[in-house]
């Protein structure tokens, strides 16, 4: 009998154990054994909840439970899941987690104590929900040098975008209506801001970097600036708009940033819309590659971390995956190249005289003009950008 | 050092080499070792190239030679990758491999082989090219009850249809570019009949199910009697149409079938075009996922290869994955129920009788007339059909 305790019966924490108990008898075979919920810690009471009986309020009876073999954290927040996810690994049992904020800040720390006492930090459910990455690049992808991560990595903005864009609504009412739906929070910052997203790409990239990719360091804009007439032009050029969270290896650098970007038709992550999440990663042999699906909500996310579970008892030892504390060296943004949108004021003479090269994009909205930027660096276009009269917006292109 | 063998140094297998060459430090940083490409068994000769004096003609020497742990069969074919392959897993040698008639026909022989043996049989490549899916499924989703798989597993076929799609082009024409680019071969058959496609998802379905599904018994239906008249009414329609690849598990048994059908836009599917691959995986937890990559290619399914490689090495032990020889029980395509497409000569008015209720759907097609039918079984929906007086077509929707 595997015996594992769950920390937080919220949302995850009660998919958890729905999944285990849903598909018992597939899992149980899978690890060729059983697995069972012998604690929930959680604060609050449950009752009539079948599983009230296993409600707990005191780690301790956890920790010093030699039974416990793996401890699911899905408590969230980072203090207290950090306390308990430390002393978990320090008593030799796995952790299995979905808290991408604790993964993010913690991540070096935790799983070389994983590594010391030889056990594992598994993190599959904390970028992408329900879609599996992680295990994919320890696992699938060992024969490339990646050196592109790209990613939907956020349902939310995602669910938003899409509205917009497809039903050419207003940003605020787009949000009231997501907030209604339960897609969005009632503080919807985190998610509309590009904070969860930039959580996750630093994640990926510390993975895949081998190193501590430090979030506060990577440039996060948000979608908070899209507006209606914006869509209008991006529909107008055929192509569409995604809240991307990139990771970009260049000259052993990595350039990472979370912000509104044009996607052409052509590209992978074009028709990824409403709640879903994707990521394209791509390898120097392999070329591109997608994965896509349910980025969050209940049932995926627990499936993740029930994988994660399965992964922890079939595999005694440590897997060896993980990123050292040493920080990333993150390059400035101001040295990316690419293309840029540009709506200004007027009919946009004084922008011609700056950027010379461009092209224009009519699509009606009066008083105003918009066009496309040659490809230059962030640097070159904010100095340029700086320098026009009655600028709108403008938004990175692909 | 890790000494491997490679069997045919066609396409694949100059591949592996030089994913192995590119990619060395990183990989070897992976293993905790070094590989090294030790024979090359090719019945030709190679002068010139940099790996010439590794080629071998005799697989006495590699199967004798204890140092080599690892076989890579990506030679092809059925009858003498069989024996090389039986005999390097009884040898106590791993083997990872692309050969997806192989695996589909002899699967379960040689990975019971393997598993007495206590060494791997690998096969990632063998399905979907470069695309991670068969240690997805193996390692990551293992919380769920898989209860579908479709794929778009054949690059040519996906080329041609999604030319004829956007351009409007005949079928003939077409595979003529398409021979032309090296997309297809000189004799298409076994793509363009959807016989390739059909060894793959039995190969996924032996997998997702854990027994043997013999491809023979796999309804398979190719591109062939598809027609630019056909796209049209599918642009009408704004859907499109894949040849799919599909495993239903319904009641405990397993729908599979190979054919062309019409998808809707809002089909995880629906925006993989060219000779791009992709798989559906429907699981009873994590709900949608999908995985996209380059389906064939040189580099992209030696990647795929290497990554077996890796795992080799670093698993020392047999995995345990797999199925066995028992034949899984295919339930006839009859029973299974969905909407049609049908073409038939005039005004329809003959068919508007028989079915009853259906859509019309007005491509502008003169002298017929094109509907989608209500939702029926197959069995129902042919028993119709051979009534129908002046039939042109008939596909799937899904």
């Amino acid at each position: 009998m595997i015996q594992i305790a769950v920390l937080g019966y919220g949302t995850v924490g009660s998919g958890v154990v729905e999944v285990i108990e849903t598909n018992k008898q597939l899992i149980n075979q899978k690890i060729n054994g059983e697995i069972n919920v012998k604690y929930i810690l959680d604060l609050r009471e449950f009752p009539g909840d079948p599983y009230a009986d296993k409600v707990i309020h005191d780690y301790e009876q956890i920790i010093n439970d030699q039974e416990i073999s793996v401890v699911v954290e899905v408590m969230g927040g980072v203090n207290a899941a950090y306390d308990f996810t430390k002393r978990a690994l320090m008593a030799g049992k796995s952790v299995a987690t979905s808290n991408k904020a604790l993964v993010a800040k913690h991540g070096a720390e935790l799983l070389k104590i994983a590594k010391e006492k030889n056990v594992n930090y598994l993190f599959e459910a904390s970028v992408g929900g329900g879609i599996p990455i992680i295990r994919p690049l320890n696992c699938c992808i060992t024969a490339d040098d990646i050196d592109e991560i790209s990613g939907i990595l956020n349902g939310t903005t995602n669910y938003i975008l899409s509205k917009m864009f497809f039903e050419g609504s207003s940003y605020a009412d787009v949000l009231k209506e997501a907030q209604q739906l339960g897609y969005a929070e009632a503080d919807p910052t985190a998610d509309v801001e590009g904070y969860d997203a930039c959580r996750k790409i630093a994640i990926l990239t510390s993975l895949i970097s081998g190193h501590f990719a430090d979030f506060e360091k990577i440039y996060t804009e948000g979608i908070t600036k899209i507006t209606a007439e914006d869509m209008k032009y991006i529909k107008k050029m055929g192509k569409t708009i995604k809240l991307l969270a990139t990771s970009k290896k260049q000259n052993g650098k990595y350039y990472v940033y979370v912000c509104p970007v044009i996607l052409p038709k052509e590209h992978p992550l074009f028709n990824v819309n409403d709640v879903f999440n994707a990521v394209f990663v791509h390898g120097n042999m392999l070329g591109d590659a997608m994965f896509y699906g349910s980025g969050a909500g209940k049932l995926p996310t627990a499936s993740a971390v029930v994988a994660d579970i399965v992964d922890a008892v079939k595999s005694a030892d440590n897997n060896g995956y993980g990123w050292d504390s040493e920080s990333l060296q993150i390059s400035d943004i101001g040295g990316a190249k690419r293309s840029f949108f540009v709506r200004v004021k007027g009919d946009g003479a004084q922008a011609a005289q700056i950027f010379v090269n461009f092209e224009m994009i009519d699509a009606g909205v009066p008083g105003e003009c918009g066009f496309i930027t040659e490809e230059m660096t962030e640097k070159e276009f904010e100095d340029k950008a700086n320098s026009i009269d009655g600028l709108i917006n403008r938004i990175r292109m692909a």
